[in-house]
């Protein structure tokens, strides 16, 4: 069986940055977007449509205009979003039957669970994610240190809110996972090194 | 600056074994009932008291008549309990002001965070923790599923409660360490290995 690690990680914690560099480190491959990008192909989804559907857990008052443009009415709606999540699932698994890899966030850990993937969950203390936002660039430019901190909390309990509804364990809680690694002020490039010399 | 190492754990998880083959691994002192044999040359106090003492949190209803044999009032049996914890703050600081260590539990990584201690929290399944307290043998031997459970359970209530009260923090809250080990059906001697790796 494959080499699978799955990654999920606090928003600003620079863990799909850490994913990313583990995967360089142990020469496997790495999914984080390429599984969005796979599913439009597969699916015709607008990629603004898939970005929401990802943070959201079903309901009938997603806005759906940016979906397919037919009319569809409320139930389809939910089902469509059901539909993303059972897509990326898919092709989740496909990538993880083709070599050893590393997939970063959509409940991977749950997904691969019959894989035996190594789970990793990536954490930073709120003044140490703030400033990875803040370096990052993105939108943490325009906002001042209540907003940020704010939307920090937000993407997370979105994040928990969607792992819970698809996998009916709580995000986060350490019992879930292998290795819960606090990236903290530290550097993530000796981090991964670090990571790899533990995962080999 | 010395480097300072400092494992809080689950019972049953094999956290101390992890220490223990940590520090052989890194060829540096591990303190555990070492910490505790220097607090009876200090104090007098007796073992079975100080286990007790380890504990619980101080409150007037702890049996004392173990302890000292002199006559001591409900005020002093908790001054007695604070003095326990206080001795061994000290003893555990003087300990890592000496050379690189691992410390186990005792608050460690509160008592020495003014050393940037690497804060490592150990746990496991419930299965699994079962399972080592079994091979272990100890008190495990006569006990049902049922009540080993409850032990376990009981015993890892205690500490939260003693972090709790020492620390103002929540014992096995992620963010107090820098790093959470899942050591499930894992060798604990392997697993020593990589962290090795990991934290060198």
């Amino acid at each position: 069986m494959n080499r699978i690690i799955t990654i999920s990680r606090e928003f600003g914690s620079g863990g799909r940055e850490l994913g990313r560099r583990l995967a360089e480190e142990l020469k496997i491959a790495y999914y984080d977007q390429e599984i969005v990008t796979e599913l439009i192909e597969r699916t015709g989804f607008a990629l603004e449509y898939v970005r929401q559907a990802e943070e959201r857990i079903p309901m009938p008052l997603l806005p759906i205009t940016t979906a397919h443009t037919f009319g569809i009415g409320q139930n389809s709606a939910v089902e469509q979003q059901l539909s993303i999540y059972n897509h990326e699932s898919e092709i989740i698994k496909e990538l993880a039957e083709k070599s050893d890899c590393i997939i970063v966030g959509r409940c991977g850990d749950y997904v691969l669970r019959d894989m035996d993937p190594y789970r990793i969950f990536v954490y930073a203390d709120m003044e140490s994610k703030m400033k990875r936002c803040r370096e990052r660039g993105d939108d943490a430019k325009g906002m001042s240190d209540k907003e940020l901190k704010q939307k920090i909390n937000s993407v997370d309990k979105k994040r928990a809110r969607y792992y819970q509804f698809y996998t009916d364990n709580t995000w986060g809680d350490r019992i879930n996972y292998d290795l819960c690694v606090n990236t903290g002020s530290r550097d993530i490039k000796v981090l991964a090194k670090k990571l790899a010399a533990f995962v080999s």
